[in-house]
């Protein structure tokens, strides 16, 4: 068996939102700029730092004007938000982001527990915003959420994947994120579903989102390194996940992902010890030793 | 690209020794021997329970008789122990031990260090027990550990890891069980230890032994599966590692790796919800969450 892998990845750094998002302790805005700052500062060419959703669903997030507007920029960097709606779009072209993020579940129960409405509505609702994006010249890509399984619903047919993902990118997203929300995705399925979306998809628009709730997001990817998919969501040091539920979970640490990609030989431009400073950094704050395994052999010990 | 993975594998349970012997607190005998029966009772078929060593190297498995002596056996299980000498294998042979086996570095200055012998000369003791073994029909396997790394060599040539596994299979060792001693291996270098090993000796002696210290066990074995590996070591819960010592990493955690296989349709005999059960006895008895991620998701959270 004759394996290849691609020579480099792209990778999304989701800490600043999917991570904080879920954390028990809210981070200050202070610190999330200096968060985001420090993770440009390691190499990290793209980084959702926000959501522009309302605070009142996601609290820890309240500040994110603030946030985006606080960030010294850098060249060369994509600084990028979640827009559930037209609003939260307008909030982001406010503040200068470089690009923007639905998400959408393939599963209709999911999205009518999470954003109230079908997927067939919220999908009507964000062909607006991507039109407009597109008017606006701001790139954006979709979040394929429960790709791999859905809390409610269990299994979910590869097929409403496939037909989302063909969906958005016919609506012009750079890039679809195939997400598995709750970890429950294996690396066979992972390869099941990457082939079944590489038919109908060019393999350059298809990123994976992998949260690590049961330990499988690095054998995913390896999955999915192999079929040539290139570009991988994460989160610094794995934040994310609320530790006081059970099973709850962050996303695949991005200091495990470059650890391994790097060992594989495939070039990300992220410096591993630096981004391992500024996670160490992050646990503090937070209170937690973060998930990362990596992060936890640079962790000096007393 | 066209996958295959095998139907089935067999895995060797060794949170008992690897798994204990590396932990802060020590488990009485008592425990120790429920623990065991336990595992057998999840469906455990191989368990390494203790090592033969002198105790005042490895204090905690000091009780290594009484534990051997105290299980009730079960017909179909193979309980095996790590001897290093042949003192170490009379005794595994008194306490009705059914496999021993032998653990040996691919690196000359980790067995100066670890057993104070050169690998040459370890291997020359190990010969003559292994002819003792033969006589006595009593099935051995070999341990290379230190095959992706050396804590002290720093990397280490595959020829060398190849040429040991040779040697221990022309001796007679049923399995020869390729170890990442510290952690530090990556699923492409996974892929390539195994195209060399297997072009030497039969694929179906070749096991692996991984510690998960930077997150890689799984993919590396998901990436030996695809190669047709079909023995893996394990440890309940991820036992091992002292959790003082940064980067100290147990085992693979045997319940993320039986759901990876179980969900990939690969069987094993295991009951992962019994096993869970097992797990989260042993860490209340050392008083620590144990690091794998599936029983994570098993912890009743108050």
């Amino acid at each position: 068996m004759k394996f290849s892998f691609p020579q480099s990845v792209r990778l999304m750094e989701v800490g600043p939102r999917d991570g904080l998002q879920n954390e028990r302790l809210i981070v200050d805005t202070m610190n999330k700029i200096g968060f985001i700052e420090g993770l440009v500062a390691s190499g990290l060419k793209r980084i959702e730092v926000t959501a522009f959703v309302n605070p009142k669903w996601i609290p820890p997030l309240a500040d994110q004007v603030e946030v985006a507007k606080g960030i010294r920029r850098q060249k060369g960097v994509s600084y990028a938000a979640l827009v559930p709606n037209m609003k939260g779009y307008e909030q982001a072209l406010a503040t200068k982001m470089d690009e923007v993020a639905f998400v959408l579940a393939a599963s209709d129960t999911h999205n009518l527990k999470n954003i109230n409405a079908k997927t067939d509505e919220a999908f009507a609702r964000y062909t607006e915003v991507a039109l407009r994006a597109a008017e606006d010249n701001v790139p954006f890509r979709a979040y394929i959420s429960c790709a791999f399984g859905c809390p409610y619903e269990g299994e979910v047919a590869v097929s409403r994947v496939v037909h989302l993902a063909q969906l958005f990118t016919q609506l012009g997203a750079y890039e679809v994120s195939i997400g598995d929300t709750i970890g429950i995705g294996n690396p066979k399925q992972t390869l099941e579903l990457v082939q079944a979306i590489c038919k109908e998809i060019a393999l350059d628009k298809i990123a994976l989102h992998l949260h690590d709730t049961r330990g499988m997001a690095l054998a995913n990817i390896f999955a999915a390194l192999s079929l040539g998919v290139k570009s991988f969501d994460s989160s610094a040091g794995g934040l994310g996940g609320c530790p006081y539920a059970p099973g709850a979970s962050g996303n695949v640490s991005t200091e495990d992902l470059v650890y391994m990609l790097h060992a594989m030989d495939i070039k990300t431009e992220v410096n591993l010890d630096l981004l391992c400073g500024v996670s160490l950094k992050m646990e503090k704050l937070l209170k937690r030793q973060l998930p990362s395994k990596v992060l936890s052999t640079k962790r000096v010990v007393s």
